[in-house]
C-alpha cells in the first residue's frame, strides 16, 4: 500500500499538544517548551558573561550587554531548531545568533571559553528546576486534598480488595493516607533532587582549560560564580559524562509518576460501575453517550504512570558515556527527560483536582462489606471462635458454613446464629465488618502526623 | 532552593523542534505533527460521512459538506488540544468545532455513530501510513548507498574486531553489506506492517450497533467502505482493545531504529581519531574547537537506537488493555508512537546522508591490519602449520613466537622466517592479511543478490 | 544498617523457581533451564563436527566421537559456569570438557574454525526453537477453548464498558472471539519467527576463513550442512552482529505476553467481586483468608504482560551492536531473552488453564445491563426517537430522563412509558440491552472463521 | 518448522548460572539464591513468632521451636517452587510446610495474623540487604582502586575525546576521578536505601486487624518488634501497595549499573587496539584467537549497564499497584529486583577487579597527543594568539594552518614556527598539549577530598 494520500504540507508543523490532554496547557507545559528552553539556553550564556565580568574575565559592558539580548522573543526558535541539524545542538546556531545580537564589540564575550554542553546542561538544569516548582505546588495541593479525605473517611469502612477479592474491612481513610503518604515520598524525592541540581561548566573538554587560556587564574572560582548567577548548585567536577543529576531528575520523576498511579488506578477500579464507591468530581464526557462521566483524571494519570518508567529508563541507560562527551547518550537524553518533566507536571496537576474533587460514597462502601454473606469477617472469626469452639472445630464449621453461604443466600451472622453451640456467643460484634478495620484509624492518625 | 526565576510566559508554548536535531525538519516531522493529525482525525471524520452516503446512511451532500470542511487548516490546534483534556481526548471537542463548520442541516451526519476512538485509531493509522512512506524512501537511499559501498570495497580488506580487539581480517565490503541487510530487513518489517494498517470503526463498544441504529443494515459494509474512502486495510474486528496493529509498529520501528543504530556505532567506532578508516562526508562543528568534524549523523542515529526500544516497551506494554476501551493504555500509545515514528524517521534520513557521504579510508584499514604485528593471521598459521610441524609444535611455537612480537617489536612473518623448521614453507601467502579474508567477497556477493 | 545475619552459606545456589510461580515446573522452564543450554552447546558442537565429517573436513570417526560425547549430563553445569566467568561465555571451558572428552585423536575435530558466538547463538536458536513448541501447543490449546467460548456465548449480552464505566451492550461471544483473535495474531507470530531461525556459523570475524584454512573449498556449503544438521535455517550471512533472529523473537515474545495479558486484564476486571461475571475455574487460596479464591491464572498472565515489554526493549537495544563482536550487546542479550520465552511460556500454560476452566456467569451479564437503569441503551434511543420527536426534542428529552433515572430510582423505559408523546412507540425492542449488540454476533462468526 | 529434537527432559532444570558469567559465582548470587530467599522467608516467619511471644501473644517455646525449625536446608525448595504456582506465591506451601515441622502444638503459632505479603515483602527486604553488603564492599574496592588511580596518574596527560574525536587534553587523573566520583554516589544511594528497607506486616488487607483479633493491645508495637527482631526500619504504615521500598532499590541499583557503566564503556574505548592507552589486568582468552586479550570484566559490567535500566522500569511501573494487594504488579517486582541484585553485585565484583587490575600506558596517551599535528591545541592558540594578531587574523591563520597541517603532514607548531609574525612569540609552552590540561589537577585534588 502506498500513502493514501500526500502528506499535507503544513507551514507550521508543531505540536501544541493535541496528543497530550495530560499535560497540554498546563504550567510544565510553558516551563519546558522549545521557547522556554531557549530562554534557559540564553539565561546561561548571560550568566556566564556576567560571572565572568564579576571575576574580571569580561567587561561589565559586555555582560550587560549580553544580559540585555538574552530574550527569546528576539530569537527565531524554529531557525534555530532547523540550524541544530548541522552540529547536532541548538547551542551553535544560538551562540552564531547571540553574537551577532550583541554586535561587534562584546561578540568575543559570548560563550568565551564554554562548550555547547555547559551551555545545554545548564539549561537542562534551569528547565528543570523551574518546572519542578509547579510540580510541587500541585503535589502539595494533592496531599492537603488527600489529608482531609483521610481525616474525614478515618471510619469510613470498605472492602479491603486483594487479587482482585474482597479479603478483609479496611477504611477509606487508610487508602487516602496511603495515597497521601506516596505522594509525601515523591514530594520529598523531587525536593531532594531540585535542591541539588548544579550549573555545569567544564570547557571542551571538562578541564576548564580554556578560561585559563581567557586568563582566568582559579576557573573554579568561575563556576562557582556561574552557578551563584543562576541560583544553581556549583558542581564538585565537571558532570559532562558524570550524568548524576540527569539519573536522579530520571528517578524522582519516575517515582512520582507511579506515585500519583496507584491513586489512579484505586480510583478506576473503586469507580466502576458496578462498585462506584467513589467518583471523580467531573466526569469526562464521552463523544457517543451522553450520559457517561468518564474518570479522565484518572486515566491520564495512569497514563502518565504506564509512560514514565521507561522514559526514566532511557536516562538510566545514558549514564554509561564514553569518553568526555558521548556520541549518542547525551542527545538521547533531551527529549525523554521533556517528557518526563511533562508527564509529571501534567499528572500531579490532575492529580490535584482528582484529589480535591473526589465524591466517596461511604453508603455504598459500607453495603458493599455485605456482598461476601459475611465472610469477609471470616479472618476474624476463625481467631474468636477457636477458643469457644476449639481450633479444628471451629474451622471446620466455618469452612462448612461458608460453603452455604453463597449456596442459600443468607449470611454468616444468620448461619452462625443458627448453631446450637453458639447460643451463648455475643454474634454482633465479631460479624459486624465496620468493626474488624483493626489498626486502620490508628494507622490513619499516625500517617497523617507527617508532614 | 526555589525556581531561579519565574517562569517564562509564552504565547506559543510550541516545539518546532528545539531538542530534536535528529528528527527536526524532516518529512516525517511534518508527517507527524499536530497538524498532521488534526488533517487525519478530519479525514477520518469526512471518510465515514462519504462512506455512509455511498450506503445510502447520509445524503450526498452531507458527505460533500464534511468533506469540504475538512481542512485542518480551518481549525484552531491549540484551542482543540486544550479543549481535548475535558473528555481526555481531541476527538471531541473536534466533533463539536466540525458540526458547526458543517451548518445545522449537514451536522447531523458528522460522526454519526462513530466513537472517539474509532476516529482516534484511523488517523493513527492514516499518520503511519504517509509517515513510514518517507521512511521507506530513505531507507532506499540508504540500501543503494551501502550496496555501491560494499560493492566498491569488496575486496577492501581491514581488521575485523571483536570485544573491541582485533581478531581477523574482514572485508569493508562485507561491514557494508551487513548494514544493508539489516536495512532491507527493517524495510521489509516496516512494509509488511504498513501494507496491514486498517481503519477502526467499531461504534462505542466495538459492536458497530450505532450504525444498524441509524439504519445500516450490513454494518460491516460500511466498515469495508470506509477502510476503502481511506486506503487502509478493512479491519477483521473493531481492534479498541485488541492493538495488533499498535504492537506491530511498535516492533517494526525498534528494529528499524536498531538495525540503524548497528551502523551508526561501526561507524562511530571506525571514525574514532585514532582508527580514522571511515569519516562522515560533512562532520558537523563544534563551539570551542573549529578543527573538529563530529560524526554528527552517526552520533544523531545511536541516540534513536537508544530511545526506540523504551518507547516501544511503553507500546507493547498497552496491548493489554481492559474492557472495550482502557482507562490509559490507550492514551499512553499516542505520544511514544509518535515519537518512534519522528526518531525513524529521522534516522532514516540520517542514514542515508550517513551511507551517500561517508569516506571510506581502504589505505588506512589495510595499515591497520599490521598493528597486531603480524598476529591477526595467528588463528590461520595455528591450522596451515600444523600438517607442517605437528599440531602442538605448531601451537608452541606460534604462542612463543607471539609473546615476542610486542616485546622486539617485530612481524610474526619476521619471527617466523627466522625459524629454521620453516625455511621451506612459503610464509607471504599465509602472512598476509589481506590474504585471510575466507568468503567475505562471496558472502558479499551473495547479500547483494537480496533486493 | 549493616545486614541482619551472616549471608548463609549454600552449597548449591541454584533457582528452581521459587521466585516463579509464573514459569517454575512448565515445559519451558525444562526447554531453556541451564542443562537445556549446554544440550544445545553440545548439539551444536557435535553438528559442526558431523558437517565437517560431511564435507570431508573431518573423518567420519570424530563426528561419531563427538555426537556420543555431546550429553549434558556428562558436563558439569556448574563448573562450566563458574568458568565461563574469564572469558565471558560459556562456551570457551565447554570446549575444553568436550576436547578432553573425545579424546585426543578426535579433540582437534571439537569446535574446529569457530569462534563462540558459533555455538552460542546456534545454541541459542535450538533453545528457542524447542521451547516455543509448547508454548505453540499452549497456544492452540487456548484458541480452541476460546473458540468454544465464544460459540457458546455468541448471544450473551453484557454490558461493554470503556475508561471503566457502563457504554453501551456487548456479548461475552465478541469479547471471547476477540481474545482468541490476539492469541492468533501470537501464535501467526511465533510460529513465523520459529520457522525462520538460522543456525551461525562465521568463525572469528564472521568471513568463514578459518574454515577455508581448514581445509573447505566451499564454507557456505559447510553452514548449510550445519544448518541442516540441527533443522535451523540457513543464514544468507554470518549475523554475529545482525541481529534480527533475535529482534524477531524479542518482537513476537513480547507481542505473545501482552495479547494473553488482555485477556488477563479482562478477567481479573470482570471477576471483582461487586462484578463477578466471569471466574476462574479454580482460584487460588489464600494464606489469611480460607474463603477467597483469587484469580491466580490471570495474576500470573498479567504480571508476565508487565515484564515482557521492556525485557524485549534490551534485545532491541542489543541490536546496535558494534564491530564484528560487541562487548556487552552480546552478553546482555542471554538471560533476557531466556527470561521472555519462560515469561510467555508460563503465560501460555496459564492462559490455557485459564480458557479451559473459565466459569462464565451469563445471567449476572444480564442482570448488569440494567445497572445503568437502562441508560446503556440511550445511544440507540437517541437515534431511534429523533425521527419521531425531531433531533432537538428527542436529545433534550432523554438528557432529561436521564438525570432523572438515578434521582428517581427509576428505569429510562418506565420514564419513557410515561412521556405522552411517545404512547404510540414500542418501547420493548429499543429499551432491551440484550436487543442493542449490533453487529456482535456476526462479528463473532467471523473472526471464529479464522484458523 | 517443528523443534529439531525432542525437548531434553532433565531431572533438574536449576540455574547455577550458565548464561550469566556477570554474577555466578559471586557473593551476590549466593546471597539471592532461591535457598535465600527461602531462609528469609523463614527468617521472617520465625521473627514474627518470637515478636509475638515477646508480646505475650505467643508462648516462647512455640517461639522457640519455630525459630529452631526455620532452616532452609530442612525444606525442599524444588517442591515450594512447584507448589507455589496454585497460590501464585511461595508463602502459602512454606506456611503449610513449617506448620507441620513446628509439629501440632506450636503450628498454630506459625503465621498467625500474616499474610503472604508480610512474609514475601519483608524476606525480599532481608535478602537486599543482606544482598547489598558484599556490592557496597566490590565498591569501596572500586573507591579505593580508582583512587589511588586518579592520585598516581594526576598529571598524565592524555586526549579528551568528545563525539569520538580529540578534543583538548585532559589528564587519566580526572577521568578516574570521575569514576571514583560516580561509585561513591552509588555508594551513597545505596548505602541510604539500604539503611531505610522496612519490614512488612499489615496482615491481609493491612489493617493488622487479625493480630487484635488475637489478642494484640497495640498491633503497631508488634510491627516495632518484627522489625527489630530482623534489623529492618519499622515501616509508618503497611506498604503492600505503596512500594516506595522496591521503586528505591530500582532506583539506586539502575543507577549502580549505569556508574559502573561509565567506566566500562571508558575502559573498553580507551582499550581498543588502535588507542591501547588501557587494558584490563587479565584479559580474557578467546575460542578461536589464542593471541586475544580481551577486555571481559569491562564488556560484562557494560552488558549489566545495558540491562539495569530496563528492569528498574518494570519495578516503577508496579508502584501504580491497585487495592490492597494487586493483581500481577506484586508478582512482577520478584524476579527483576533479583536480577537488579545480581547484575550490580556483579558488575562491583567486576569493577573492583578492573580498577584493581587496569593497567595504564602513559606513554601512548602522551603520544596520542600529538595524533591531530598540534590542532588538540587550537583552542588554546585562538585565545592566546588574538592579543598578539589581533582576534580576525588570529582566527584567519589558524584557520588555513590547521588546513595544512593534515594536508603537508606537519605541525601545526612547526607551521606557525615559519611564520614571520610569530617570530617573538614563544610557541613552546602554548604548543604544548600536556600543558594544556587546565584545572585537571586542581579539580582531581578536590574530587579526591571526597570520602
Amino acid at each position: 500500500m502506498t500513502s493514501a494520500g500526500p502528506p499535507a504540507a503544513f507551514e507550521n508543523p508543531d505540536d501544541p499538544g493535541l496528543l497530550a490532554p495530560g499535560w497540554a496547557g498546563s504550567p510544565v507545559a510553558s516551563a519546558t517548551a522549545d521557547t522556554a528552553y531557549l530562554q534557559a539556553l540564553l539565561d546561561a550564556e548571560a550568566a556566564l558573561t556576567r560571572a565572568q565580568a564579576a571575576l574580571d574575565l569580561a567587561p561589565a559592558t559586555a555582560a550587560a550587554a549580553v544580559t540585555a539580548a538574552a530574550e527569546a522573543g528576539r530569537f527565531d526558535v524554529r531557525s534555530l531548531a532547523e540550524r541544530a541539524r548541522a552540529g547536532g545542538n541548538p547551542v551553535i546556531p544560538l551562540v552564531a545568533d547571540l553574537t551577532k545580537a550583541v554586535g561587534e564589540e562584546h561578540g568575543p564575550y559570548v560563550h568565551r571559553g564554554a562548550t555547547s554542553q555547559d551551555i545545554m546542561d545548564t539549561a537542562t538544569m534551569l528547565v528543570a528546576v523551574r518546572a519542578l516548582d509547579p510540580v510541587l505546588a500541585d503535589l502539595d495541593r494533592t496531599e492537603r486534598a488527600l489529608a482531609r479525605l483521610a481525616t474525614e473517611h478515618r471510619d469510613t469502612a470498605m472492602p479491603g480488595r486483594t487479587l482482585t477479592q474482597h479479603a478483609v474491612p479496611t477504611t477509606f481513610g487508610l487508602k487516602a493516607a496511603g495515597w497521601r503518604s506516596l505522594v509525601l515520598d515523591a514530594r520529598d524525592r523531587i525536593k531532594a533532587v531540585q535542591d541539588g541540581l548544579p550549573a555545569q561548566l567544564g570547557g571542551a573538554a571538562g578541564t576548564l582549560a580554556a578560561f585559563t587560556a581567557y586568563g582566568a587564574r582559579d576557573p573554579q572560582a568561575l563556576t562557582a560564580a556561574f552557578a551563584r548567577e543562576l541560583g544553581l548548585r556549583e558542581p564538585l567536577l565537571p558532570w559532562h559524562t558524570l550524568r548524576t543529576p540527569i539519573a536522579d531528575l530520571a528517578g524522582c520523576l519516575a517515582f512520582a509518576a507511579g506515585a500519583l498511579g496507584k491513586m489512579a488506578v484505586d480510583v478506576l477500579a473503586l469507580g466502576r460501575t458496578e462498585i462506584a464507591e467513589v467518583a471523580e468530581g467531573s466526569g469526562g464526557g464521552s463523544s457517543a453517550m451522553p450520559h457517561k462521566a468518564n474518570p479522565v483524571r484518572s486515566t491520564l494519570v495512569a497514563a502518565a504512570a504506564r509512560r514514565a518508567p521507561q522514559l526514566a529508563a532511557t536516562l538510566y541507560g545514558s549514564l554509561a558515556a564514553e569518553d568526555e562527551r558521548p556520541a549518542g547518550a547525551w542527545h538521547a537524553e533531551w527529549e525523554p527527560l521533556r517528557d518526563l518533566l511533562r508527564l509529571v507536571g501534567g499528572a500531579a496537576r490532575d492529580a490535584a483536582e482528582l484529589a480535591e474533587g473526589l465524591r466517596v460514597n461511604a453508603d455504598t462502601m459500607r453495603e458493599h462489606l455485605g456482598l461476601t454473606h459475611g465472610l469477609i469477617v471470616s479472618e476474624r472469626l476463625s481467631a474468636e471462635l477457636a477458643p469457644v469452639l476449639g481450633r479444628a472445630r471451629a474451622k471446620k464449621l466455618l469452612s462448612e458454613l461458608a460453603g452455604r453461604t453463597y449456596a442459600e443466600g443468607r449470611s454468616l451472622r444468620e448461619l452462625l446464629a443458627a448453631e446450637p453451640e453458639l447460643k451463648d456467643v455475643d454474634l454482633d460484634e465479631p460479624t459486624d465488618p465496620a468493626r474488624y478495620t483493626g489498626s486502620a484509624g490508628a494507622l490513619t492518625d499516625r500517617a497523617l502526623e507527617r508532614r
